[in-house]
């Protein structure tokens, strides 16, 4: 609906007929806040903490070792997988369960597929990513084009489609930006990527959860992504890989460990990689965390993924008028198209980082991205419009009133 | 003291004079299981449910995004870190705990010091270890040998040190044989690869809160280690390692992620490393998991660390006198000489599998190592003389009625 004069009164009619106003009651929000930042760390699913209690007291306290087999904590990389699975490909005939394991961190994936990628095309020189992508992407890229003397070539967004030639190795992008919000046509980058046989690495960080995705009809065939953000799986949650089900044999894993072999429990010296995807699992994963993200996957898999999204326009479309009505000096940095865009709003001001601190002490938590921007995680698995009415005026009130202006909201503190 | 006959009552006897009975209360253990697995498996400490219900609900659940910084999980591989060094370099001057953090799994942690420790010495040829080391030691060894052109040379234990050479770029070896329970002398190991400027790599997954260590005195200057067994910080735990002070800013990681870069929330395309070890940080750490380790931790620094050696031995010594008694078929694997080994009993039978299969039945839970070895942790801070004695008599009834030649007690489960 074409809203005219955004207003409390507007909100709370959004939140009346809202389809999924129930879902919020399955995570635990705390009353003083308005969280705005489940794009950085998902707030707690209500059914967690009594899947952990079972996993701590019972699995772990009274079956001990014997959870590995009777609690299939062994399968619990493949099995959270195939949750995972069900997020990237609508269809699961496209994408088996079998294409998906949960490990380690998104760094530490990122490097696993990064290795097989450069190893499986020697004679190639370059890593191709975009110029200000997420650091921990550049880094591992880096990391691994020093050791295999290629180089990173780092270029614009705009610039990616024209570098790609049969000197790269792999183009690795971000699907959706973690600062600005945008989003690539992900078919569009493969399609062209593929004419001159490039494999292309995206990182699903800000895209699982958060936008409607289906990598086989994109033509995808090696990702990575993110269990702490919009999964709600807790923080430092595992992260997963995807590789397409014809490629997984053609990798060699370079970070080759126990879990990865093929008969771990044999024992042998002798390295043999799994078939499939699980040669890529590694050392012992952290059950605990992994049994978490199961929990907070399982609340998004429950929900329609299309209402999931389409809500997410409404709390953007909501969020951008009421600023443009509110604060019209903020910047929106966010495409307002849709395909264009992750679940977030980003805006901009010289001023973000006292003006978040601001924010912060009004219980609106949203975060601040080096240098100037605002960012706000819309989450519609639990945001009400309400709130996006409290921030936006809290954000108005700050700058009306020059209270961003208040000294010690200028410290210097680490954020996440 | 010397036991002439060992019963039922010299075990009470023991349990009634051991200094260290009131730790067992800190863990919370089924009353119908005698649990010889924590070499494997650490069971759970009474006060880990309520540490991770705090963290879920409160840290997690109320604080959210803050708790980075208000609960400080930004700094928990660094503070869970220096309270693993006091259990690896008693005075806390000659090993700071600066010089140990946790994260990722032990393999992805050999893997970050290996790779780095070869890339200091491009010109050596061959990474060094021992045959049938823990499997992922040698898996993750190859990987690395293969990706950087060495060769993997792995050699029986007795041939270790003449194998030493300036060839060789790194001497990797596992403290504590996690099969046979055989300790290595670290310090005569460590001076013999000092004579050709050899680094020796320790795994210390068996010896960290199981035997006295001494880095600084043994002249270590690289270990990883586990948190899941001895430790008892739940199930797959992260790892932790450890650099020497004046090793680590010459250290540079291959696998580098945005938590070790000097400014991770500068977001910079250039990587550059952290000062110290905290350049080992790759991805966002699993913060329950990591909470977990260190509510388990803090049991073990609360216990004396040579009380609790002295009850390891005096529990060796009860086991292998009452299986010579009762059970004197089984050949012990495990050397009896305390200096020579970790915290362990390795008991040889051929058919070890299903004698096994056989104690988990009656409830006792010790593991399976191919092919034909018999593991029982020995875990002074909770196993009573007693449980030992169960276990003694309960393998000696399985042998005597052959009740392990029952079929279903020769089926193929995977173990852990």
């Amino acid at each position: 609906m074409a809203i005219e004069k955004f207003s409390l009164q507007t909100a709370r009619d959004l939140d009346q007929i809202d389809p999924l106003a129930a879902v919020r009651e399955r995570f635990q929000l705390p009353d003083d806040v308005v969280y705005l930042d489940g794009n950085s760390l998902g707030p707690l699913p209500r059914s967690t903490p009594i899947v952990l209690d079972n996993v701590i007291q019972r699995e772990w306290g009274q079956d001990l070792i014997r959870s590995w087999n009777d609690n299939d904590w062994i399968g619990s990389p493949q099995r959270i997988g195939g949750k995972i699975a069900r997020l990237l490909v609508p269809d699961p005939t496209k994408a088996p369960a079998e294409d998906v394991i949960v490990s380690d961190s998104v760094s530490v994936n990122l490097f696993k597929l990064l290795t097989a990628l450069v190893r499986r095309f020697p004679d190639r020189k370059t890593i191709l990513s975009e110029s200000h992508n997420f650091p921990t992407d550049v880094h591992v890229a880096q990391g691994v084009a020093d050791a295999f003397g290629l180089s990173l070539q780092l270029v614009s967004r705009d610039e990616i489609v024209d570098h790609l030639d049969r000197e790269v190795a792999v183009l690795l992008l971000t699907h959706v930006h973690y600062r600005t919000g945008q989003r690539y046509d992900m078919a569009a980058v493969n399609a062209a990527a593929a004419t001159v046989d490039v494999p292309v690495l995206w990182d699903l960080s800000h895209s699982i959860g958060a936008v409607p995705l289906d990598l086989s009809a994109a033509g995808t065939q090696f990702a990575v992504g993110c269990g702490y953000k919009f999964l709600n799986g807790g923080p430092g949650a595992p992260g997963f890989v995807y590789v397409e089900s014809s490629q997984q044999d053609c990798l060699r894993p370079l970070l080759q460990g126990w879990l990865g072999h093929n008969s771990p429990f044999g024992f042998e010296d002798e390295y043999q990689p799994a078939a499939g995807l699980r040669r890529f699992l590694v050392g012992t994963p952290p059950i605990l965390s992994l049994l978490a993200l199961e929990s907070g996957l399982d609340v998004t898999n429950d929900v329609d993924r299309e209402e999931l999204w389409e809500k997410s326009c409404r709390l953007f479309d909501f969020f951008c008028g009421a600023v443009r009505q509110e604060c019209s000096e903020m910047m929106i940095l966010t495409p307002e198209v849709p395909a264009d865009r992750g679940s977030q709003v980003s805006l901009m001001h010289p001023h973000a980082w006292p003006i978040n601190n601001a924010l912060i002490e009004r219980g609106i938590i949203g975060d601040f991205r080096s240098p100037n921007v605002l960012r706000f995680g819309l989450t519609p698995l639990y945001t009400r419009y309400e709130e996006i009415w409290q921030a936006v005026t809290g954000l108005s009130e700050i700058l009306k009133t020059e209270e961003w202006k208040r000294p010690d909201f200028s410290r210097d503190t680490l954020v996440t």
